[in-house]
């Protein structure tokens, strides 16, 4: 008789978006007249760069024509991304990374809920408070914790690091020693940016204990600040204790495309085994490659008319946050985030918890943003909004909410 | 200190087909004149049918406008291709499943791998021999296995069901009872169907045992014969025993396009769970989709120019299935396979082991298979020819292969 996996069991109610989702729908169809702009989830809405366009049509071509036809791409990405990768935010940054320790995957989605597979189950994890849910419910998926605490909103055996505004909403070296660190730089939910100062911390602490730090990068191309670390591997020895995933779907636009990387460093070795070897095994078993098309629209990104015209994508998005960070300041809300990522972190007003201030948001404004609580127990009375609508939309939704 | 998932060590050297291609490769060097004709690895060699391409440019045009432009996906596919999948692959033949036990993915190879993760570590796994490695593979990985042995090349605690010439390649109920139950038919990599009764005895006792059967369906387009089932769920009761895993590589040539989908039935219920609630839960919370520009692709495959165009493409490989089975089979070689699939299986000559004929196949007549001992035990002695390779290079391979 089949017995299924109960670690699954403990993961409480849906995924956070889909909630999120499920609640905006029931509010449009009982208010048909509601003008809804939605700043909650971090999906982009500018349409993809011209390069990029050029790129896909090109590609499809080529799978029309018999000498041309792309089947089965190499198992880790075909080599003309991963020396691309390798050369434009890797080593034209300083960073010695080679094509051959670029992983080229359908998302850093799947890249942070699968790289916990090639780790024991008896590591511990720690991640920040609030925290992008993935990394947490994967572990609790895969066993690596014990069970849900509805009362704290955390789970037995993580070790949760809160972000917290007196610190600036960065995580302090934890009491416990952990064996596996998330962290995500620029912050998501918080939008956060953390200096290259105070990463090196983290990557001395990681050598020094042994641990693993696995850095989520996704938002890198929003980095407006010099002493703001594009990459963990500018920091020294880093290629010693840290993988690190990218997204281009905050970058270039491809949440709906679906591509990804992830580095592993072939110096990376703990437990006595390589764990680019391990991965290398995982994304070749469970993995058949990224589409040859989307591959090539990866290309496109690093070309100088694709880097120019997501320069200005960027721009645009970032011209949003600072509306939203400004508009939001002036009106007398506590904000962070913004200058280095998409997101803005605000403080619910006349202490609503996160869910009220979600209902009165949506009631009174028609604006959508994300419920802080649904990143963690520290995230209580915090809200996300992003910067990823369009600019009339988004000087809209603030002028509703000046008027609360 | 992190640990390593030392599962992973269990598993003997590479993935089959990155050591045939390394063996060509390092051939190739050495042969730089030799013309090579590669029947081994099940890549397709026709470039994408027609409407599949105009499918394509159309969608990637959608993403070059504000207004049409798609972010996110829906976590488990789009409405518009789950219904055709539905209706097309299922309510047509009288099956009835709906949209929503549809999961679209980026393959079945993904699908194959990931789906172990909602079982408990506990179950027992049973798999033909020879089989696809993917399934035992991610089960080791899991730790849901023993060691491996050298001499018998199997796993402790796995159950193997030889599919032998005198049985028709096709497994008997096991001895030991499974709780998980990998069945693959047409089977890669024997080419062997199984009919719809026999196919009825594994589910009726699946349902008397409390197993799980994880059908892998990916080859159905190349059924000919009328008692052959396209889908286990043609079978009475499967709807509350299996799963089936369904592939767009082999039947629209999507291997570099990368599309795939899994049934879960909602009446599949085990250990008190319905297992499309786990599979929901983990493709939610571990994937994101598969590209919106793939998805049309897959949409267009079902439609009226679609379909037509890729009966003329299946035809194409069939009538090289046909070349190599009565070709092999006329020069005095022991053929099987090949009438409901596009793999022929084949006795080695003179007592050679697989990877014996593979050399001296390379060497002699510069044809490339897969050596069917790279599939399990079973598989010593056997020998897998492809229908995927172009119709003048299989009557070449074939000429070649005469000759020897």
């Amino acid at each position: 008789m089949v017995t299924v996996n109960r670690n699954y069991l403990k993961l409480p109610g849906s995924y956070l978006f889909s909630t999120v989702a499920r609640k905006v729908a029931e509010y449009q169809s009982a208010n048909p007249g509601a003008e809804m702009i939605r700043l909650g989830i971090g999906d982009v809405t500018q349409p993809l760069a011209p390069a990029i366009i050029d790129s896909l049509h090109k590609a499809v071509d080529e799978m029309a024509g018999k000498e041309t036809f792309r089947g089965y791409a190499p198992d880790l990405g075909y080599e003309f991304l991963r020396s691309t990768i390798a050369k434009n935010d890797y080593q034209d940054r300083g960073c010695g990374i080679g094509a051959d320790e670029i992983f080229v995957s359908d998302g850093a989605k799947s890249d942070s809920g699968n790289i916990q597979e090639i780790f024991g189950l008896d590591n511990k994890v720690a991640v920040c408070d609030p925290v992008y849910p993935v990394y947490v419910d994967t572990n609790v998926m895969a066993g690596r914790t014990g069970a849900y605490n509805p009362e704290h909103d955390n789970f037995d055996g993580v070790i949760y690091m809160p972000c917290k505004e007196e610190n600036g909403f960065l995580p302090e070296l934890p009491k416990e020693t952990p064996d596996l660190i998330y962290l995500c730089f620029p912050n998501n939910p918080s939008g956060a940016a953390i200096t290259r100062d105070r990463l090196q911390e983290w990557v001395d602490y990681a050598n020094k204990t042994g641990a693993v730090i696995i850095y989520d990068a996704a938002y890198e191309a929003y980095i407006t600040e010099e002493n703001v670390p594009h990459s963990i591997y500018e920091c020294q020895g880093a290629e010693n204790c840290a993988i690190e995933l990218r997204s281009f779907s905050k970058n270039a636009g491809f949440t709906g495309v679906r591509l990804g990387f992830t580095v592993v460093p072939k110096a990376l070795e703990r437990d006595g085994v390589k764990l680019h070897t391990l991965w290398a095994r995982r994304h070749g078993t469970k993995f058949n490659g990224a589409p040859y098309i989307v591959q090539r629209a990866g290309e496109a990104v690093y070309s100088a008319e694709g880097k120019a015209q997501l320069k200005e994508q960027i721009s645009y998005y970032m011209r949003n946050a600072k509306v939203i960070y400004e508009g939001l300041k002036n009106a007398g809300y506590s904000v962070s985030g913004g200058v280095n990522a998409p997101y803005i972190w605000l403080k619910t007003t006349d202490g609503m918890s996160s869910w009220e201030f979600f209902d009165y948001l949506l009631d009174k404004a028609h604006v959508v943003g994300t419920p802080g609580s649904g990143f963690g127990a520290q995230g209580e009375g915090f809200f996300r909004l992003t910067a990823f609508g369009t600019y009339e939309n988004t000087v809209e939704a603030i002028e509703r909410m000046k008027k609360l």
